[in-house]
């Protein structure tokens, strides 16, 4: 299962398959086999052996799924088939399915904050070097006053570790609600089945049915979103230090053209904005999702698969372009001081130093 | 200072001034005077004076404000011809009007806040009553199988607890930046300045600049998104009870037409659903503007004036307008007992105490 | 009726009142004044005195209008009150409600594409001035090859004429569906009714009903999302252009700081990528309103009030800034040349020609 | 090449191969073959030959694809270093990029047209057959005044016809820009190049360059939309009137559930919605594109790769899946019969007629 979400083509570099369409739909046998195991333990060998040996073929659960507008109801079917005990106790649909994107998404996510974690550590490399290092700020695209490097770095640097937290900070619940959102095939042992899924699967027990009550996922939206729109603004900044009538920046490996040989795009940076600024339509639409009917949505749910999906996957492009743009940077101080207008960069060197202390203060600096 | 952001055509009924065009202008002055006192004491009071006596023309601001791209830069030229010493020290127009908005936004969300709470104490009302009241669910738009209207509405209720929860745990943070971001004209004191302003105006001290990171705004974005589609889900659910061939709520004043007398529309879902659904698209602009060039945007810092005021309208509205649906709904509890086809409702009187529990739990129930 | 839809606090210098919250209602009495006419003409006087004495009340319409969620069902009201015979006839609110929004349309965006007339004559004169001047592309934030600044601006010029073609071409249409759609109310004089209210009115004859076929709205809303881009190209072009470090272009009245003297920013073109960055968001919002429900929407509809006239607006503001920058803009063509590389600009005379001429092709070079 | 773009996870049972990665990246080769024959004939064969040979690997294209932020660069060496002569003459990475992307979208289009075609010429059966057939017409979730079913989907069906003129009107423009936009490299030739590239592939020729001028990419962006939001309506109809409550609708063959036999839910109308309803968030992400900087975008112009064809391909789903609601779907004139109050419904047979008979004007009645 190593397919990405999508053929990365602005080239992250890395192929991200937690996210895949392949690996949700693994997810939905890895949530059917530990369900086997939370609710009926006494079949859950039996169960779980048939799951193992379903071969899953995307194409044609895509098929079937289309009488009841989603791939488990066929998928189910098929495993009934194989062995009529202990599969699919007490579950819905949307339980199955809700539960296998929050696995798609705690692991995708872990994957982003790692990255998130490496990008800081060169962030506040550079934030320490680059302290005093003296540059012209820029506001409104004109020269302003004088500044230091550490403290725009540091600046990074602070929102970079906020959005880390912000996405640590998420949970991805599990989903238990039987058909009808109120565990009635499952009662009155409802709870603590929900609680050994969760148990069984390693994600979080919400002790509540979130059918219909979608801000789960808007949670993870909105983090990732904000993750996207960090990075995306380093990667601007980056786009402009590295002009030719600017210098100031240069990235390690910067790109070529197909057709002018003297170019060094900074296409690490270039490619992280075109992989971010995709976050916020996506967002919009998952927010939109929250209007949810009654017990289950009818379209609003469905949307939310690949768009939630999508938004990590290119959150984690723009986190692992920033990341390369930022790795190995050549910092041109010579290019900063012969601009500068004056000396006077105020409390810049102690902006600097609270970036770092709050960079300490998080687990990064182990 | 009452005008509306917006005339409120859909009749929520009230004027939330704290986030109109008067109020924004007019919290310029109030954050000039709160600033007056925080970095040069000696000089307040007569700057004071001078702020409280100047005449705030909204056009006139908008109109020589072309200049700069903001209205500050006129007002500050006015204060300080009338007045040159004590104001604007050591600040830049963002720094004003930043913190300008975050007063809007405090005291507009504090309104939402107490308004989300009135909602929540009906729905626990409902959730109480109804807590074993039979209805059939419904999932994908068809009647499912029996649950309890009690359970329905504690989703409802725990969905606007959480929603209160994350409005309630936003910070308002002033900004102290200083032209470069680096508060070099305060220097050494920006920080205790920054520190004193946020004390003078009840606001949050970031203890930081943020004016290129705009996660602030983000993070009261994300909030207000997530409110106004927790009430966009309780009045699309109303207005489906509310239909002739459910009949299973009908709200107090059901609203006319002005073309056919015998329509009991539910009009008050149908607004909040109007304001409700634009919040997602605000909310999208804001994500964008987290692309804040160097360390001032060239044009992502503007947008966000009006959007954020506007999301924080819509989801006033919002809220107001489902808090107005469900005061004094009426509950047809005979039409739900005519469609039940079994009495198995597994958990749901259990999540009707659980909503309640959480309910109970936060501030609300005191 | 001089307000602005919101104080213009970014000073596009203009005040678009075509597009207010006072001039939408008064445009419902417009509407229903000539409905009088078009309908019933032997009361037509009497009915269009009863309105020309009407004292609209926006605060007053706006809380009455909670009932039914519309302000036209209080002001039908407050009409027949005043004269029963005459008003409001065969009609229901949304007929006047989207044929008011459709006078406001008509007129906000005319103003648009005069000012859109008005910055692609400044284009051309540069296209012409600069056909030959030479200066160094940039591609992908780079420094790429040689070509000609009229090349450049005769890519502005076109794209901005397609913008006003787009513009242009949109139809304005009048609504007359009655109750349910069918104009039940005016049979068998229905379409009749609607042809002559168009024609009343100068806005378009649909011949038929699109109470809940909202593709007139998305019309709207993609050709303003387009100028709006467009514009924000040019802006975002001469804001990168004006910057210390490349100083090829200045805005003929560069804007100031309240904190830094020395600052000439390209405060117009950062006005304009203020408004037009919001256009994609409020785009979306309609584009979501196409889902409309039955006969009526039960929200969707209410949502498209403000936001289009908000997208009309931001739309005017940013073209309004657009012409601003590029009025008088200073072309430092000793700047451009010193950066030259090489002499061999291809096609670049060519395009501006060709620009040229699909200019002149249009009505603008009358 | 027969992979679609994702897994269709909610069964539009089709998979629309011209929009996958693997057909784009296909494309690729397709266009530098068809660029080849335009601007080297004599060296066509060769570089034909040489570009027929090549193993696409799309893992390894995106890997390498990194340093440059685009897969053509990577391949373009690949073909030189096979094949130096006559390989992308005269281009750069954005032209071959551009023109795949409009052979994608040109037949993804045309699939979706063919698509719409067949779901009109089912409403238009529709819109006969029940031309005068009683239903209650229902605004703001409440029945209203009488009306026809014909009436109703004569309007689904004009919108539809509305829908898919605006896509058959698109154009598909190949680009051939060069380098800097002013195809210096294949001076005096460029246009003429340009105009054989589009005959050999049956695309447009623009006469003009469009590297920064995005204004096609938006066009198809708005049609697309348009398209996903009239059959998102006629969706979200269906499934309201197939609520069991309502009894007048009902798919052909209604979907099951994991859970629950009775369960006859409206799969096709809800998968459509799923669909749709992702696309004005996707749009956004394409006006706000327009912003594309200079002579090539840093990040703008490569968001748009898979945001537009992602945009395309649930338009299709969409299509797709309102079509198969469509197909078939029961009228139950009896539960229609019974909700009548009344007998008149005004001109709704002739909105019937005037429905069919813009039908016929087109070429779907051929």
């Amino acid at each position: 299962m190593t397919r990405s979400l999508y053929a990365d083509l602005a080239g992250s570099g890395e192929h991200l398959s937690s996210l895949s369409d392949e690996t949700f739909l693994n997810n939905l046998l890895v949530v059917e086999a530990a369900l086997a195991v939370a609710a009926a333990p006494e079949k859950a060998d039996q169960a779980k052996e048939t799951i193992a040996s379903y071969q899953l073929d995307v194409e044609d659960l895509s098929r079937r799924g289309a009488a009841g507008a989603n791939p488990l109801i066929p998928l189910v079917k098929d495993l009934k088939a194989l062995n009529p005990a202990g599969i699919h106790p007490g579950a819905t649909s949307q339980d199955i399915i809700d539960t296998a994107i929050m696995l798609c998404l705690r692991d995708g996510v872990q994957e982003s904050v790692d990255k998130l974690k490496g990008l800081a550590r060169d962030l506040a490399e550079l934030t320490r070097t680059h302290q005093a290092t003296p540059i012209m700020a820029r506001t409104l695209g004109q020269i302003a006053t004088p500044t230091t490097f550490g403290a725009i770095t540091g600046g990074w640097l602070v929102a970079a570790v906020k959005a880390t937290r912000g996405l640590e900070a998420l949970e991805f619940p599990v989903s238990y609600g039987g058909a009808s959102g109120n565990m009635a095939a499952a009662y009155p042992h409802g709870f603590e089945i929900q609680s050994r899924l969760a148990t069984e699967l390693g994600l979080d027990d919400p002790q509540w049915v979130w059918h219909s009550d979608r801000t789960p996922i808007t949670a993870i939206a909105s983090a990732l979103a904000t993750a996207s729109g960090v990075v995306r603004k380093i990667a601007g900044d980056v786009v402009y230090y590295s002009q030719n009538e600017v210098g100031e920046l240069r990235e390690k490996t910067p790109g070529g053209s197909s057709a002018m040989p003297h170019k060094a795009n900074p296409s690490a940076a270039i490619a992280c904005d075109g992989y971010a600024r995709r976050a916020p339509g996506l967002a919009a639409t998952l927010f939109d999702a929250l209007d949810c009917r009654l017990q289950r949505g009818t379209g609003s749910w469905h949307s939310e698969w690949q768009t939630l999906r999508e938004l990590a996957a290119v959150t984690h492009s723009a986190v692992s372009r920033a990341a390369a743009s930022i790795d190995g940077i050549t910092v041109n101080v010579e290019a900063m001081a012969q601009r500068m207008t004056g000396i006077d960069t105020g409390h810049a060197s102690d902006l600097a130093e609270r970036a770092l202390a709050i960079y300490e203060a998080t687990a990064e600096s182990h």
